[in-house]
C-alpha cells in the first residue's frame, strides 16, 4: 500500500536486463555511445521531430533547471503555476541555474493556469522598462502537480498567449507518459505542435532508475544546453547506462504501457474512493494521481493498516480536528498492484479491521 | 586495446546483481533508503570517522563542485594544480557552483604541487585587503591528473601549509582507490589524518555506473551540502540505485580489488613500455595511468592495430613530425585484460604485424 | 509641479558646498578617508550603536541587494511585501546578489504586512526538508511603497515573528528619514531596538546626489559585506565624495529637516485633495507620499497644466474610461514648493483654467 | 608628494561647478536627463561612432564587469594579461557578473600581451569540446597596469587574433585619456577601428568624482547591458549628477588636458629618476605611471620626507634587505604639482635633508 510517489517504485526487469546488456566491453564516454544514437533516433521518430536535439540527465530537477536556463535570461520571469514543481519542490534549482531568474506564480484551479490568467499577468509585466524583471518564458507541467491534465488544445492556447508576448515554452513532463496515454494523442500533438519549445521527458517516475530526456525541438540552443549540462555536473561519463535505460524504455512501447498501467491503477483507486462514505475526490484525475479528502477515521484506519501516502497540500500536515477531513495525495505507479489498492480501500472502509477481527 | 579512460569500462557483475536486488518493491526516496544507511555506516567504519557525513551523487564533477562550493565562498580562491580536473575538465563547474570563486593554479612536476610552491602563493595573496579574491581553500587530486600519487605525508605537508593560512582542504579522489591500494595505507591516513576536510570518493572510474561519494569529515556543513546537492539537481529520487552500487562496491573489498587489478595492469603496461626502443616513460606511475612518449612509428602501428588512447597533453593533438615522439596517456581499468596489454605492446613493437604476416 | 518621485529633485546647497570642501588635496581611497570616520562616528552616535558597521554605496538597489546577500543564503527565502521595492523595482538585483534566493511575497493592506500573515507563511514553510527553499530573512520597507508607515511597535512585532523562526531582519529605509520624523521616535527605536539587523539608510531620495548607508548593527558579518561591496563594483575609489555628502547631511539635523519639509508638503497636498470633489485618498499617509484616486477630468486638467506624476499601480497605465477615476502616486521632496502644490490643486479643481482664462 | 594613485586626487573646479549647475530644479531620473543626451552625442562624435550606445556608471569595476558579462557567457574564458586589473584588483567582480567565467592569464613583458602569446593560448583552447571552458573574449588594458601603452596597431594586431577565433574585444580604459594623449591618435583609432567592441572609458582617475562611461560600438547588446546595469544596482536615480560630470569633462578638451598634465608630470618624474644614482626605470612609460627600482636608502629618505607611494609588485611589501633595491609604483595625476615632484626627487637624492639641515 505505497502511494507516496511514483518515485518510490523500482524498475521493470527489462531495464535491469538492458543495463546488463549495455555493460559489455568498452564504450565511448560522455554521450558518444552508440545506444545514445539509438535513443536520439527513436525520440526524433516518436515526436516526428527529425531535427530535435535530445539529451539525457539523471534527475527531473536537472532536466527542468537546465531547460529553463537555456531559454530564460537571468533577468527574466518564468511564468508557472503556483504549485509547479519548479516553484515548490526544487530548492531553488531554477534560480540557481538561470542565474537568478524570478518565478512568477499564476494561480488556477487544479494546478492548471488559464490563458486569460496568463494574459493578465503578461500584460501587467510590460510597462516599467528596466526596473523590473523582463518577460522570460512560460513553463507548464503535464500531468500537473494536482494530477490534472492539459489537453493539446489547452497547451496550444497557453503557448499562443506566450508566443504573442515573445516567450518560449517549456513543458515539465515528469509524468508526460501518463498524460500522453490518458489523452490518447501523439507526442508531437502534446509538444511542438502545441507550441512547446523544450520538453523535460520524465523517465524516472515511469519505470527508470534515474533518467530523463530533454528534447529541444529547435536545435539552435543545443550547444548551449550541452555546455550547461556539463557545467552543472550532469553529463555522465559512463553515459551508456543512461542511454540503455532509455532505449529499453522506448522499445515495444514499454514507456506507454507502464504509464497505462499506472493510470489504470489510479482509476481503480478513484473508483473505490468514490464509494467511500464521507470521502470527496478533488480535481479531475488526469493520470496516475488521485487527490481526495478522507474522513479522519478512515485515514486513521488506513495508517494503522500500514498505508503510506502524504497529506496534501504539504503544509497541512498530518494533524487536524476529528471532524475535519484530511486532504491526501495518492500516487500509483507502474508496479502498483490491484490487491494493494483493494486492501487500501478495505482499510479505509474498516473492512480490513473486521476481517482481521 | 582500450586505454582512453577508466570511464570507458563497464561494471563488474556484482554491481548489476546489486541493482537487481535493490529493485524489489518500494523504497523511500531521496536518500532515506535503508541501503544508504548501510553505505554510510560502512564508509564511516572504513574511514574510522564515526561522525562523517556521507552523500552520494552521480558524477565526479558534481562531487567536486559541490564540495568546493560548501567550503569556499564566492570571493575565495581555490588553490589547485595547473592541470587539476577542476581547472581543466569541468567546463567551469567549480565557478558555477561556488558563485564565481577563482581557481588559482600552482605548477609542479608530474601534476603534484609542493609545499613551498603553495606557501609562496599563499604568502603573496595576503596584502591587498578587499581588492583581490581571498584565500579560500586547497584542492588536491590523488591520483593526480598526471597519474602520480601523493603519499599521506605529502598530503599532510600541503594541508599543513593550507591550515596555517586558515584554509580547508578538499581531496579529489576520482581515483582514490587506485592511490590507496598503491600506497598501502588506510583511508583515514590518506584523508582526515592528513588534514583533508572533504573527499570526493570516486566510484565511477573504478567499476560503478555513475556513483561518487562525498565524505565530509566534520559534519558542521553537512546540511548546507544537502541543500546545495538538491539545488544542483543532484539528489536522486530513486536514490537506492546509487546506494546499491556503493554498497556492493564496498562489500568484500571489491572496490580495493578492482583498483588493485587496474593498477597491476598498468604495471604490466609500464614494464612493457620500458622495453620499447625509443619510448620514454614520463612521471612516476602512481596507480592505473601510464604516461609515455612513443616513437611515431610505434604509435602508428598501434593505431593501425586498433589501439585507443589519447595524445597528452590534450592540446598537443595527434599530428607531429615523424622524428618527434608523441606524448600519450594510457589508462587501465578493472577490466583491462592482460592479453590486451600484450597485444598493444606487440603492436607498438611491430611484432603484431609480423605475426599477422 | 513635479511629483513623480523624490529622486527627481536635486540636493540642497550644503551638499554642493561639502563636495567642494572635500575636494581639496589628496585623500586616501576606498573608504579610508577621514570623512568616513566622521560619518561612521555620527551614525553610531545617532543610532546609539557604538559597534555598528557603517558602509556607503551610491544606490538604494545596491544597499538593499548587498544587505540581503549578506544575510540570506542562495537557498533562502526573503519574505517581503507584495509591492516591496526589492520585488518590483530592482530588476532582480536581490536574486543576482544572493545567488538566486527566492522572494516570497506577503500581501497586506497599504503596503504593510501583518504579524499573523507573516506567521502563516513561515509556519507553512517548515515541513518539506531539502526540497524547498529554506526560511531566509525578513525584509521590511519604511516608509512602505504605498506611502504608509510602520511604527517601531509594528516593526518589533514583525521582527519578533521572524526571530522566532530564526530569521534576521532587513529594513529598506529608502525613506527612513521621512518615516522617522513623522513617527517622532529615535533611530534606535525604529531599528535595532525593534529587532532590525541591517538597515538601508537612504540618502538619495532625501537630498543627496547618490549616497546610501548600510548600517549593520552586529558587525559579525561586516567583512563579508565589504567583500560583497567590492565584488559588486560598489566600492568607490574616491570615496570621500560619498562621505562628504553623508557628513553634511547628518550635520545640524539637515537630514531630518529635509524629511520634515517633504512630509509637510505632502500634508499640504493631502489636505488640498481632501477638498477636491470626487477625489479619494488611499492609504494612511506615512510621510511624503500621497496616493489618491482622481476624477479623470481633474487629472486631465492637471496634466494640461504640466503636472508630472505617475498613475498607480504602475500596470494600470494612463488610459481608462471617463467615468472611472485614475489612481495616482504623488511624491513630495525636500524642495517641493508650497506654490507648486497650490498650483497643482488649483489645476485639479479647474481654478487654474479660470484664472488663465 | 602623493603618488599612490590617481584616484587619491580630487576633481578640477569645473566639475564642482557643473554639479552646481546641474542641481537646479527637477530632472528625469535613471538616465533620461537631458545632460545624458548631451554626453551621448559628444561621445559619439568624439569616437566617430554615431550608433554607439553610451552608458554611465560610477566605478571602473562596474564598467569592466558589466562589459565582460554582456559579451562573455558564464562558460567562457576571458583572456587577459596576468596583471590585469580585472584579474588582480576587483575581488572577482568579473566572475560575479559573468556568472562564473574564467579569467585566463597571458603573460608578457611590461603588462602587455603579444599576438603570438595570445594565439598560442587560443589555439590550445580548441580541442576538448564540452569539457573545458569555451573561448569567450579578449580584454586589454590601456594604459596597462605596468604603465605601458598599446598603440592602435598593437591593439589591432591582438584584436585580429581574437577576431580570427570569433572573440569580441573589451578595452579597459581606466586611463584611456592618458594613453590617447600620449599616443596622439584619435579615440576611434584606439578603439573600434582597431577592433574594440566595448570600452570602459575611465573618468574617475582623470579628474571625476566617480564616473565611467561604457561605450558599446555595435548597439546590438545595448539593452542587455542596460538590464545588467540595473540588476547590478549601478543605474543612478539622480543620474544627472553622473551626466554633469561627464559633460563638463568632455567640454573644451578638459579630459584631454587633464591627462596631458598628468602625463607631463610623470615625464618630469621619470626624467628626475633617470639621474638618481642606483635607481632603475622599469617598463617603457606610457602615460602617467612610473615604475622604478629605488635604492633602499633613497626610499627611506623619501618616506621620511612624507612621500606616499606603493611598493610594486604589491606582494613584495615594504621590507627587504638593505642592499636590494625596492620596486615602486609612482602615479601622477592631473593635480600633481611640479614642486611636489621636485621635492620628492630631492628627498630621494638626500638634498632635502641637506637643505633642511
Amino acid at each position: 500500500m505505497h502511494f507516496t510517489s511514483d518515485n518510490a517504485s523500482g524498475v521493470p526487469e527489462q531495464i535491469i536486463a538492458a543495463l546488463a546488456r549495455a555493460n559489455a566491453g568498452f564504450a565511448p564516454s560522455y554521450g558518444a555511445d552508440a545506444l545514445m544514437d539509438e535513443v536520439r533516433a527513436r525520440i526524433r521518430a516518436l515526436f516526428e521531430a527529425p531535427r530535435a536535439a535530445v539529451y539525457l540527465v539523471a534527475t527531473g530537477t536537472a532536466a527542468n533547471a537546465l531547460s529553463l536556463a537555456t531559454y530564460c535570461p537571468p533577468w527574466g520571469a518564468v511564468y508557472c503555476h503556483r504549485i509547479a514543481h519548479i516553484e515548490e519542490d526544487e530548492c531553488g534549482a531554477p534560480e540557481f541555474y538561470t542565474g537568478g531568474a524570478k518565478l512568477v506564480k499564476i494561480d488556477g484551479e487544479g494546478g492548471k493556469m488559464t490563458p486569460p490568467a496568463l494574459e493578465v499577468r503578461l500584460a501587467a509585466a510590460a510597462p516599467v522598462g528596466v526596473h523590473n524583471v523582463q518577460k522570460g518564458m512560460l513553463s507548464l507541467t503535464n500531468l500537473t502537480e494536482a494530477g490534472t491534465r492539459y489537453s493539446p488544445a489547452e497547451i496550444a492556447a497557453l503557448a499562443s498567449v506566450a508566443r504573442a508576448h515573445g516567450l518560449p515554452v517549456h513543458l515539465d513532463g515528469a509524468r508526460f507518459a501518463n498524460a500522453l496515454t490518458a489523452e490518447g494523442c501523439t507526442p508531437a500533438e502534446m509538444t511542438w505542435r502545441a507550441g512547446v519549445d523544450v520538453l523535460s521527458l520524465g523517465g524516472t517516475k515511469n519505470g527508470l532508475m534515474g533518467a530523463e530526456a530533454v528534447v529541444i525541438f529547435d536545435p539552435a540552443r543545443a550547444w548551449e544546453f550541452e555546455l550547461r549540462r556539463k557545467r552543472g555536473g550532469h553529463l555522465f561519463s559512463k553515459h551508456r547506462f543512461l542511454s540503455a535505460q532509455f532505449a529499453a524504455w522506448l522499445e515495444d512501447d514499454l514507456w506507454l504501457n507502464l504509464a497505462r498501467r499506472a493510470n489504470a491503477m489510479a482509476a481503480r483507486l478513484e473508483g473505490g474512493l468514490a464509494g467511500l462514505p464521507g470521502a470527496r475526490l478533488r480535481f479531475a484525475r488526469g493520470g496516475n494521481m488521485v487527490f481526495a479528502e478522507l474522513p479522519r477515521k478512515a485515514h486513521a484506519r488506513a495508517r494503522a493498516a500500514g498505508a503510506q501516502y502524504y497529506p496534501w497540500p504539504p503544509e497541512q500536515g498530518e494533524d487536524g480536528p476529528e471532524t475535519q477531513p484530511i486532504g491526501v495525495r495518492l500516487v500509483t505507479s507502474w508496479c502498483t498492484g490491484e490487491a494493494d489498492i483493494d486492501r487500501f480501500l478495505a482499510a479505509l472502509k474498516g473492512e480490513g479491521d473486521q476481517k482481521a477481527g
